[in-house]
């Protein structure tokens, strides 16, 4: 089959004629793909900078948000079956420790990350292993779904915890319309009535926020902090949710937080540096998210296929993955760019 | 009536003569003093420190950890009556805002902090509300119990919350065994069966934590992060809390923290600086607390009712008010200076 | 001013020319009363059913829905002033208790429900206290949402609750879309993304329920438990909400119940009567529901502020009185009767 | 190897002559068996209660409360190895529905039981699988831990559950201290400060009940509900446990529960059967309670291992299983019989 490989840092990735993979154990998933996300992750690995972290041994198939057909099951395999539309979780986990059998299997002790670590979707098929699978409603296609894998995986994740605990009346403040928050801002509309105020550097991006379900949006133009404080009645938000975690906005999403509030961090980039007095005094949450778990994604799913939470894509033939890589790093992208086999 | 009052910063406090409080609404309580705590924040408040913040116009009666026996109570108070045994919580709060109305009153809009903004307890008598009151047992003496309605109740509030995710074999770190860390230990051994790690400077603080019920101690003589990882399988606590947070303990705190875990901060005076890609690739939480609600501090003198939790005090009568002072600015206080009318 | 009390049991409501209340505590606030609901109870207080249980000294003012203008405050008053838009929660509370003290006050050991034990709302103005007054938007008139002070916040409880058990791609079920499931299901469709069917004995109250948000509609023909397992995969759903609770439906709602999921209570009137073993097998949960709290009020007048929550009424003049008891009970009201004076 | 088999119903069990099993799957462990619990529900297997539900072909070895030494894995096995001591789950579960991946395997759709549905442990050596594997302390044995695979694990998730809900100075109410009783005592103690009252029938087991933990108990001689309410100032208790369920503790068990509280079922026989408007009025739970699940049973190793849980044991040899059976059958046995291979 034909596979698109990392044969070398700082080399154009190759497209390369490799075995189709097979089953060779009882729990394994044979994926043929149908939409493999291209994403920015996946131009820092041929930058070298995943190399001594991932310890991937080269050449490999590249590609971590993959969905599609199940080609084929092991002989324990249980909840799905040749035919099956898919998605897959991002990492491969063992379901053995602790992590593993409390349903946080993002924490899982030995868990493998294909495209990252192991062979990727970049490729007709991938084997996997029924962990990682999720069935996905028949009204959903897998190349349109394939990018909420991973990226859209993280909104949800964060958006889920927010919506715990803000009730009718409490406001949410989201920093940054990109790509992640696109999704976070549909997900927390699908699941919490509280207010949802939406902060931006790009006034493009609070038009398609407002479009998309934003309560309010507000420029960051150096402001945004009082702006926000003046929205919520000088107070801050009870929840900010923050996808940027760069350029200062750690310290603007603290401020914006209310007495007893949650601060998430999702974005990272920056340091998180504040006063033990100010989180004391004002008893103040800050916490980290990660990738959702398994559950997350078949919830994320549930909102897929309910139409609650949709994705802009441009689809790139197999063959035409090197457009796809060029026109991601030039900016000429809109939504997220899939490889189509 | 006796008082002893603050009538100018950087001056003793002087004992005078001041009319007895009366009743004058239908939710007022007269306490009658069993026992007022003099706190390190007493010395502060005499430096001047909080004039600013708490705006008291002086003279006023000072002390803010207060029990005693209610003297008189207004027509409206059903839940104590004259000559009930009680501590009082140190806010004085609302009962009609949000925070209030959903339990957690710390987070009131328009609290009172009798002994730093109003009159406080160094005195034969307080005026406070019915929402201050909390009845204690029969077996217990206010004066015994006095220092734990806020020193105590801040210890309480941070190590309830932790033992609400302390499952059977997890591991509690706290850092730091004075006088709040020496009411944590109580507190977690009477909630949770997790093990429970106590890491100070001070190994006579640390034979102290073994004898009220620390499994394992930990002096912090620089390699107190790699002892803690050894004592956790190389992989930290799922819990860790800072009753210090200065001098390092906040970076040190995060780095006993295990994935997903939560590094609650209670102590304070340096800055929690981490990346933030330290708080999502591990999703670590950190977790702000102040003093205890009401209803923790109902919970905590259940505790105290139940021996679970003692103080060791030292009682000085009233009018040895600063003997009290002076013995607790020269390090010469045992456990908690007391005053006793 | 004009007050309509009950002057005897079986005997006709009588206006009265009664004393305008006023403010006499700190706590008092004094309602001009905007609209007060006219509802099934206020029937069966006339038939003497509710003369033990609430040994009220007669004549007294009928009422327990109420919403209006705030009068008069008392000087202890802080969250509402006068002129501010209203509703009141049912129930006046001590707010000393432990329940009222954990935000639970529906549990308030000290307890008065105006309208029923005490003075209520059928008359131009009310005395009540701060404890039980909620400041609604000013887009909402008192009149539209008085009925929602007492049935709505029953059916908004409930609903809440399931919300918080509801993932998307869950089942909930509700049994009855009358009056409460009229305004359940739109409250679950505000708080939740899970599929909702609804069950009902009567064709047209199932189109209603289509068009206010049920996913799906079950007709009560006989029929109904099959055909609620057939459309959630033979297993039931996690959450199934009783609003009828008689003629059967206690054993058909735990018949559609899914293993280890909830069957909520709120309509009575006849036995739950299940085998332990079935209860144990399936691992199932039967949870009773009462009326909401104060902070559920709050909530439930955010969403009626996002209009997310609305409700069909038919004003009476509060002269017309005994029109609007006859319409109730002759069953020519559509939606709820309102008494506007 | 020898394993005592059910060979025909309303016969006796045959030890014969077997062949050791062995990995054939990735995910396989064989337990080289320390020790198997002799239970009640072996003598209804005899019996053939469980004939038509279980479907189990015969012969088959009987015995679900197995421990030992992990004796062979298979290749995917990560969290023990040969030689480890380990506990079993009841249950062999399938890890990939939705029950498993949210770490509620309980509830798993494709579960087995062994040693009712398939070969269990009266034998030298069991073929398991890795995900009901519990590696236990090395201060523990075997033989002395078995039992707790079912009965105490059943016991540990109803009061682990009702721990969750007790806050210091609520009341805990366990009706029935016989041998899920005497485990959850201790438990409970290991658990929360509640103040634990214990009823039983039997005043010998109301002594053991004190010995073990119990604060206070009650015998129940038919004014077991007033007692329980005059030593809970006649309001109930906030948790109730039923570990009988048969003779009339359903009825009684709810009126010993206070508002708002919750009535936990585990024991089995009658059917509850109470007004629904005594759950909706007094808000109160009926909670239904299975095995727990595998995380359960590390949190109860955990316990055992600090020795907070312990059983009476009266070991036998393997070859010496009809007197065990015959002791079990007169009532014989005190604490818990173990077959030792």
């Amino acid at each position: 089959m034909r596979a698109v490989r990392v044969t070398g840092y700082h080399e154009p990735l190759r497209m390369d004629d490799v075995p189709k993979p097979e089953v060779t154990g009882p729990h394994d998933v044979i994926l043929k793909i149908g939409g493999a996300g291209v994403c920015r992750t996946d131009l820092h690995i041929l930058e070298g900078q995943w190399a001594e972290k991932s310890q991937v041994t080269l050449p490999y198939t590249i590609g971590h948000e993959n969905a599609g057909w199940v080609e084929a099951v092991g002989s324990a395999v249980s909840h799905v079956a040749e035919g099956d539309k898919v998605i897959l979780h991002p990492l491969v986990t063992c379901g053995l420790c602790r992590a593993c059998r409390s349903g946080d299997d993002v924490h899982c002790e030995n868990s493998q990350f294909p495209g990252i670590d192991s062979d990727g979707g970049y490729a007709e098929y991938l084997r996997t292993t029924a962990r990682s699978v999720v069935k996905i409603d028949d009204s959903l296609e897998p190349a349109d779904v394939a990018a909420l894998a991973d990226a859209g995986l993280t909104a949800y994740h964060a958006v889920a915890k927010a919506a715990r605990r803000l009730r009718p009346g409490f406001r949410c403040v989201m920093i940054g319309a990109g790509g992640l928050g696109h999704i976070g801002i549909q997900v927390l509309k699908a699941l919490s009535p509280a207010e949802l105020i939406v902060v931006d550097r790009n006034p493009e991006a609070l038009k398609l926020a407002e479009s998309i379900g934003a309560d309010r949006t507000v420029l960051a133009d150096g402001n945004q902090v009082e702006q926000v404080r003046a929205l919520t009645g000088g107070h801050g938000a009870e929840v900010v949710i923050d996808f940027v975690g760069e350029g200062g906005s750690t310290k603007e999403g603290l401020a914006m937080t209310r007495r007893a509030g949650d601060y998430l961090v999702v974005g990272y980039g920056e340091n998180v540096d504040v006063p033990t007095i100010d989180l004391v005094s004002a008893e103040i949450n800050v916490l980290g998210n990660l990738v959702g778990s398994y559950d997350d994604l078949v919830d994320l799913m549930a909102l897929a296929a309910q139409q609650k939470v949709t994705l802009h894509t441009a689809e790139y033939a197999l063959a035409d993955f090197q457009s796809a890589i060029d026109d991601l790093d030039a900016g000429r992208v809109r939504g997220r760019a899939i490889l189509v086999p």
